[in-house]
């Protein structure tokens, strides 16, 4: 059975996005500085159906993240792109575009009931019953392979409190946001021990691997 | 002229302190966890007197900052080793006891003028016209070598704020403390712009070096 792997970049000052998220910023104000790492990989255009892209130690940490993820489990608000009366309008196609970096399952934590969402190479499964159940959900549809907890922070702090994460990916962006959601913010601090599993430097971010001891 | 490098251990979730520093605690409520990763190490043990310790990166990583330090910058609760009205107690001897491991001149942030204190291997002095000119006094002393601001989050806060920091090393312990003082707190976030310079992984902290572009 493979693993259940949180993978998120924050801030320097710990934010995993800026204040005031909207559609054209679903991260908040300055949030887009985060990926900044991210954007120019080739790991990062490939799946988005964009050539060309950089090598390198960067590239090779994310590419080995898609190629071991199975499956997907995000919150709502990563589904759909910051807040809004529109993101629980069952014929949303999220903010993703018709044609989904993510070419795996997606699992959608939702309050509200509606039937998947097929689109290109992509199918968003919408689940109502809390996170553990949608991380079964997605444990199922992985197989083997690992379930990716892609966000947002609450989201992976709800994960890290109900001790369903084995592993946090976190990349630490050089850059300072000053406010927005911070991670771990709704973790309780006794909860989760954490062992460095393994340090990537890179001038972009540092990309610090964490078992999660339970 | 030598640099003026900020240093501080913080939390997975930000925190260079824990709740409530009492003199017992100077680093409030689990704040001890925070500096796991330095007191097995012989360069931290050598300093506060006590023999032996283990070597390795960590210690050299330590050993090297030890040796490119010429002057030391404190505020005044890291010199008095948490809040009370005893801190500012002319009289007082500060948290570090007769024998305080810097061996090299310490001045101290504070708004009460007194005497310098001189102590065995340590002279600490007592600054109250504000961290510019507490560097500039450390600057002098320290000649060609370094200065560092030990800290707390505040001054260093402070010193990035009034460009006065031109690298920090951060040290990152895979603890959450869940409240507390979080660096960067008190810092614009559109000021300091940050290069990674080295990361250092290990398992009892990351740390990480990073220029600030002024």
């Amino acid at each position: 059975m493979g693993k259940v792997v949180a993978e998120i970049t924050i801030s320097l000052d710990g934010f995993a996005a800026g204040p005031n998220p909207t559609l054209e910023e679903p991260l908040g104000q300055g949030g887009d500085k985060l990926h900044e790492w991210a954007y120019p990989l080739k790991s990062f255009r490939e799946p988005h159906g964009l050539p060309g892209g950089e090598t390198g130690p960067d590239d090779d940490l994310l590419a080995e993240s898609v190629r071991a993820t199975g499956a997907v489990v995000m919150g709502r608000r990563m589904f759909s792109g910051g807040a809004g009366p529109w993101e629980d309008d069952a014929n949303a196609n999220g903010w993703w575009g018709d044609e989904p970096p993510f070419h795996k399952p997606v699992f959608v934590l939702t309050h509200h009931a509606r039937k998947p969402l097929v689109l290109e190479g992509t199918t968003f499964t919408f689940v109502t019953d809390g996170l553990g159940s949608a991380i079964d959900d997605a444990r199922a549809a992985a197989a083997e392979q690992d379930v990716l907890v892609a966000g947002g922070a609450e989201t992976i702090d709800q994960g890290m409190n109900a001790r369903l994460v084995d592993e946090l990916q976190l990349h630490i962006a050089p850059v300072l946001l000053g406010s927005g959601t911070r991670l771990f913010d709704g973790v309780t601090p006794e909860l989760p021990r954490f062992e460095v599993a393994q340090v990537l430097e890179s001038p972009l971010a540092t990309h610090i691997h964490y078992r999660v001891v339970k």
